[in-house]
């Protein structure tokens, strides 16, 4: 088992999630799925005072070295434990997550596309892009409806940490895609596209 | 016989003529190119010396309505009588084109996803990315070999005319592919891809 690694980056609430959920329904037992998300460090050195005023937008919130060695040895066949992330008390947790190697391992993220020894290791690359407003637009439904949080909190940390890092960071991590894809989930001929993708990815493995 | 129709549009210089030679070699007798530059307005209404000072690089210089047509008749399965420019005259020639319908159709040009009602036809639409000054560089080198052109009147041309019409009105259109390629033909993943779009076309319809 020699699985293809297939990144799926771009900025928040482009449409990363719908799709790698749409993906994942189509290759079944085929698909394993890694969110960079997933990855956040611990800084168990920091107080949980300290540890709340991180920048979780910030690229240095992942831990690349961890998230490359992971994948690497997903890509030479081996099953590895990812880490599981506590958003309670903004820490790593004790657990862990078995994840075996499959066909094809999705790896989802804004940073998917950040590190560059990471971005070595996929067979492709996809930024999802999505127009800025359009993106903001579902943060403000999405955060308010699923985390509770106030308009005004939502906003402030858009001005303050999302925009700025997604201009800095994310964005520029485009121009090492293989493919952008234009409107996320609604652009059906481009998802189509990238399904073909993954159609070859479960022939050649089979 | 269906055709199905993929355009391939992008600035100035981004590798579309190099992709789509790649794709024509593969495609072979299945393949036909339709170039959107051999429908540029006769403007025969004008006399030479008007017709030289036109702006060619803005999209009303070309007959979108014709360009329009000969795509629905070929869709269609009729063969169509493509133009022929006379780039030395400044005007449509005399001749024209004899297009068939073959399995799989390429449309190239900078203004290939500009009008809504030809975006319609597209079974795929990609737009090569690449950045602008890369674009410029392969553009001088090409200008000053191919065309005999003085580096100052290249950029003149680029500064007064390619750059801000390709901001107006090429690079708008980027949000209409259903992907988009960055790197142009140096991407071998991205390309590869799309090649396979190429295979299923030709497969569906043998």
């Amino acid at each position: 088992m020699m699985p293809k690694l297939l990144a799926i980056a771009g900025g928040t609430a482009s449409g990363k999630t719908t799709i790698v959920k749409e993906f994942m329904d189509f290759l079944g037992e085929r698909g394993q799925l890694i969110g960079v998300d997933s990855y956040y460090h611990s800084f168990s050195e920091l107080s949980f005072e300290e540890r709340t005023k991180k920048n979780y937008d910030h690229p240095s919130s992942i831990d690349m070295d961890l998230l490359y060695s992971d994948l690497l040895a997903l890509k030479g066949g081996q099953t590895v434990e990812v880490p599981v992330y506590d958003y309670v008390n903004y820490t790593r947790s004790s657990k862990t997550h078995l994840v075996e190697p499959r066909d094809l391992i999705i790896v989802e993220g804004l940073f998917a596309l950040y590190d560059a020894r990471v971005r070595e290791l996929f067979d492709l690359s996809v930024y999802v892009q999505a127009d800025a407003d359009e993106r903001l637009i579902r943060r403000i439904i999405r955060d308010r409806k699923t985390r509770g949080r106030s308009l005004e909190s939502i906003i402030d940390q858009y001005e303050k940490t999302v925009k700025p890092m997604h201009e800095a960071f994310i964005s520029p991590t485009k121009k090492y895609a293989n493919i952008i894809l234009p409107g996320g989930a609604q652009n059906r001929k481009g998802v189509e596209l990238l399904k073909s993708y993954l159609i070859s990815a479960i022939k050649e493995d089979s």
